[in-house]
C-alpha cells in the first residue's frame, strides 16, 4: 500500500456490459459509495448508480465499448476493504486495515485489469472520487489509457472539502456504537452514519436546488400526529425530513470503517506528489484526449477546480474539452441531471467510438 | 411567548457605553453566541466582541450615541434562557423552555428598554441573527426607531442554513451527554457541542479564505509525537486542527439547550409573518433609512438575500443603501474583516449623528 502496510490478498468486484473487441475497453471508477453496479444487464436487471449512462445506445455505449466498472478496493461491495476478513487473523480487518490510498485503488484495479487480460484501456471515466482515481492511473500507468473522461473531480481536495469530510468521519467515530472501530459488522454505529450521510448531504446538492425544490415548506403531520424528532426541537420544514429519509436510506447500506478509508483517501490524494504542475502540466500524462465536466453549483468540488484540471492536462498535451454546467444539483448533479450530462458524455464517448 | 408558553419573570443582561442625550439611543442586538459585551468599558475592560466597532471615535461612536447591546432571551450570558432557573420549580428551565421566536428576543428587549425610559430609538444595529432580531423589533414597534443597520442577515432563513442549523442541533442532541436536555448545568454534552461548533464554522467562514489561508498545509507533530486524533484516522491537515482548537475554545462557554433554542428561532423566523412582501415591500415600516450589507462569500446568509432585504426596505420607503463586499471571511466578516466594515459601518452612523 503507497502509505505503508500489506494487503496479503485483494479481490476486486467489477461488472462489465458489451463485450471486448480488440482495444475498445472503458474503465469506470465510481465515487465514495456506490457499487460496481453502474447499470442493469441481463445478470442483474436491478437498475444501476448510472443507469442512463451506461449499456446498449446510451452515452457510454456498450454497443460499442467493453465498459468495466470496477467496486474500488476499500469498499464493501464485494471488494476488498476494512469489512472484509484479513486471512492472517480470520478476522475483519476494521481499523487495522492499512491507510488507504487513492493510488491503492488504481493500482488494484491495474492489477485486475491485467488478470483478465487487458493492459491498454480505450478510455477512463470517472466522477467524483472516480475522477482522482482515473487521473491517478493515467499518472501511474502513462501509455496505458488514451482519453479520460473526469467528472465534478480535481487534483487535489481543497480545506473546505477536507473540513467537511474531516468532520463527517468524526460523527461516526463519535457514536458509541463505533467502538473505538471495533464494532461487529453487523450491530453499525447506524446513529453516526446517518449524521455523517446528512452533513453529506449538505455538501453534495446545492442551496439553489434546495431553495427552489424545498424553499420553507413545512412538514405537515397527520392530523393528531405531532411534527417527527425531539418534541423540543422538531424536524419542522421539509428540508429536515428529506435530510432524515436520506439518511436513513444510506445506513446499513455502507461499512463504518469503509467509508471512513475511503473518505479519508480523498482528502489524502493531491496530483502533485505524482509531478503535476498546475502551470506546466506534467509532459509524461501520454493521454490524446480529455473531456473535463464541472458544475457551477458544486459547493464539494467547485468548478474552478475542474477548470485547472482541464488547463493542467491540455498542457499536458492532452487535446481537452472542458464544460462548464449549469446544473442545479451540485457535486450530485453527474447522477441527476441527466439532461445536461447525457449530450456531453455522450457526445465525446461517440467521437472516441469512430 | 410568540408560540406559547409564558415567562413568569424575564432578567435581560446589557452593557452601554456614552451617555444618554436626548434620543441618542443605539441598540445592539448581537448574533447568536454573543453576549452583551461588544467592547470595553471602564467598568469591565476585557475587549469585547465588536471592540473595533463600538466605542468612543469608533464607528458607532459611544462620543456621540448612547449605545446599548443586550445579551438576547434565550441566551445564557445573564438573560433568562434554558439555563436559568424557572422561579415555578426552582429548577432550571432546560427543554421546558417554551419554544423561544426571534419575535420574544425583540419584544423582551422593547420590554427593558421602556423599564429604562427608552421608547425612540435613533438606530438599532444588529449582524446576522441580530439583523433578524433588529427587522422583527422595526416590524413589531413601527414609528420608535428611525434607522436600521443590517449585517450578513435575512429575511428569512433558506433551506440550506436551515439544514445545517438543524444538524448542528442534532449533533448536539446525539451526544449521550445531552439526556434528552435533562443535563446537569454543570456536565454539558461538550462533545456533542464541539462537534456542532465545528459545522458551524465551516457554514461561518469561507472555502475561499481557507484556501488561502490553509491550503493543503499539514499538521506537523513534534518529534516523536504522532498526528493528533484517532490514530486510524488522524487530524493530518491544518484546517482539521483550527476546527479543533475553535471547538475547543467554544464548548463551556455555552449552554447546550440555549444554543439549540437560539438556533432554532433563526430557523422559525420569517419577515412574511409580519407582513413583508418581497413585491411591494412594507408600507407600515416607518424606517427613514436603513444600511444593508452582505458578504460575497457568505454561504450561510448569501449576499442575495441581503440585496432581497435592501428592496423590501427601500419599497417600504427607507432611504436604503446596500453594500456588497468582497471580505474573505465568509458569515464572519462583519467580526473579522475590519477594513472593510469600519468605513462602512463608520460612513454611515457618522451621517445619522448630524
Amino acid at each position: 500500500m503507497r502509505r505503508g502496510g500489506v494487503l496479503p490478498e485483494v479481490e476486486l468486484a467489477y461488472e462489465t456490459w458489451g463485450e471486448a473487441r480488440g482495444d475498445n475497453h472503458v474503465v469506470i471508477f465510481t465515487g465514495l459509495s456506490p457499487s460496481a453496479h453502474a447499470a442493469s444487464s441481463t445478470r442483474d436487471p436491478d437498475p444501476g448508480w448510472w443507469e442512463n449512462m451506461v449499456g446498449p445506445g446510451k452515452p457510454i455505449d456498450s454497443d460499442v465499448f467493453h465498459v468495466i466498472c470496477f467496486n474500488s478496493l476499500g469498499s464493501c461491495f464485494g471488494s476488498t476493504g476494512a469489512a472484509s476478513f484479513n486471512p492472517e487473523t480470520g478476522r475483519r480487518w476494521g481499523v487495522d486495515f492499512p491507510t488507504l490510498s487513492i493510488e491503492d485503488i488504481a493500482q488494484a484495479t491495474h492489477e485486475a485489469l491485467r488478470e483478465l487480460g487487458i493492459t491498454q484501456l480505450h478510455a477512463i471515466v470517472g466522477p467524483s472520487m472516480g475522477g482522482m482515481t482515473a487521473l491517478a492511473y493515467c499518472l501511474m500507468f502513462p501509455g496505458t489509457v488514451r482519453h479520460l473522461v473526469s467528472i465534478s473531480s480535481a487534483l487535489a481536495a481543497e480545506p473546505h472539502a477536507i473540513a467537511l469530510r474531516s468532520l463527517q468521519r468524526e460523527l461516526i467515530r463519535s457514536d458509541p456504537a463505533w467502538k473505538g472501530g471495533r464494532y461487529a459488522f453487523e450491530e453499525q454505529p447506524v446513529a453516526g452514519m446517518r449524521l455523517a450521510r446528512k452533513l453529506g448531504m449538505t455538501t453534495y446538492r446545492s442551496a439553489q436546488e434546495w431553495r427552489e425544490r424545498f424553499g420553507r415548506a413545512r412538514i405537515q403531520p397527520d392530523p393528531g400526529e405531532s411534527l417527527p424528532g425531539d418534541p423540543a426541537f422538531p424536524l419542522r420544514f421539509e428540508v429536515e425530513g428529506y435530510l432524515q429519509s436520506r439518511a436513513d436510506r444510506f445506513v446499513g447500506a455502507f461499512d463504518a470503517n469503509c467509508y471512513q478509508y475511503l473518505s479519508q483517501a480523498m482528502d489524502l490524494f493531491d496530483a502533485a506528489e505524482h509531478g503535476v504542475d498546475a502551470e506546466r502540466g506534467h509532459p509524461g500524462l501520454a493521454l490524446e484526449s480529455a473531456l473535463v465536466i464541472g458544475v457551477e453549483t458544486d459547493a464539494l468540488f467547485p468548478v474552478h477546480q475542474q477548470e485547472a484540471l482541464a488547463g493542467v492536462l491540455r498542457k499536458s498535451g492532452a487535446k481537452t474539452e472542458f464544460e462548464r454546467l449549469p446544473s442545479l444539483q451540485g457535486h450530485d448533479a453527474f447522477l441527476v441531471d441527466m439532461e445536461r450530462f447525457v449530450p456531453v458524455i455522450g457526445g465525446f464517448m461517440k467521437k472516441l467510438a469512430k
